[in-house]
């Protein structure tokens, strides 16, 4: 069996003792797992958690987008958003990303959107934010940071569909909103787009 | 710099190259990371997701749990749960960990909490969920599996804080839930217990 048959990334050696691994099924387990014969070590491949947030200007209804200065996807808009590093939580993740994309301060508002990738690997999460004031600036991971109202949003330029359906779903709450419903929360699956 | 000033789990060799790693910072990186300076792969480290499911059968409010037939906890009390695998949705996770540990066929029925638990780098989500029948049995990671009411739970048996904060909050609104209003969705974080 090869790689190819499998969703793990490669993996030529073992992270422990430096040997090759092998592509197995363990004893007690059902999926094939890069295994060291020579250590013992069964190196597991998880999904990783992508966190990020809405930052919402309420005085004229604008949210903030960047332009990203780094691959992939570079050029295009997406909400500030990135991986989730190991001891840290979510909440401190969206934030974390939003100051170090936007050089922004937010209160967060609570978890708006999850978002399924699986076909990359991944669980987005956007949060609702509050900016605490418009004093924000572009990090190096961005060309350019700027506020949008709803017919604004550079629609064709979003990196990511699950930026863009978080924005959708973001402006259809916001007008709920309006009408004295709280913002909801959304689970989305995203799936790879095949040809028919 | 030694391993322990950071998050990071060990590892000695890059599983692309097999040659020793080295933990520094990368150019346009705030943290340190496992580097490989034969080949330049940085070896990044994040938060793994646990997935699970509350079971529930409605006729007579009672909880499913299984008790632990592996370590961690070996003997204590648990909702169906486990890590999340590639090229799943977290729907999907839940789903299969019920199915795997507990012979139970469930309905999802919505995200109900999201635990993060910073100091082992993972993130718990559980999902309400409706079971189907009452055909059920312990699968080979459970010694059995039983269905509780709430004043029968084994609080004092129960093998992780995030099943049992799941597991209050759950029968908190399930009294609210009779009275007509909806389920929540319940964020927390876990902090390590520390001596004071």
């Amino acid at each position: 069996m090869s790689a190819s048959d499998t969703p793990l990334l490669p993996m030529n050696f073992c992270s422990d003792c430096g040997k090759r691994v092998s592509l197995l099924i363990p004893a007690d387990d059902n999926r094939l797992r890069h295994v060291c014969a020579h250590c013992g070590t069964i190196h597991y491949q998880n999904p990783k958690m992508v966190v990020g947030s809405i930052p919402f200007w309420r005085e004229d209804e604008r949210v903030l987008l960047c332009r990203r200065a780094i691959e992939p996807r570079y050029g295009y808009w997406t909400l500030p958003a990135g991986f989730m590093e190991n001891s840290e939580t979510t909440e401190e993740a969206a934030a974390r990303e939003t100051l170090e994309e936007a050089g922004a301060r937010i209160d967060l508002q609570g978890l708006f959107s999850l978002m399924n990738v699986p076909h990359v690997h991944q669980v987005h999460l956007f949060y609702r934010a509050a900016l605490l004031d418009l004093d924000f600036a572009a990090g190096v991971e961005s060309l350019e940071v700027r506020l949008f109202r709803e017919d604004e949003i550079p629609w064709e330029a979003i990196a990511f569909t699950t930026v863009s359906q978080t924005l959708r779903l973001f402006f259809d709450d916001l007008k709920a909103h309006r009408g004295g419903q709280p913002f909801g929360f959304h689970s989305v699956d995203v799936r790879k787009r095949m040809r028919t």
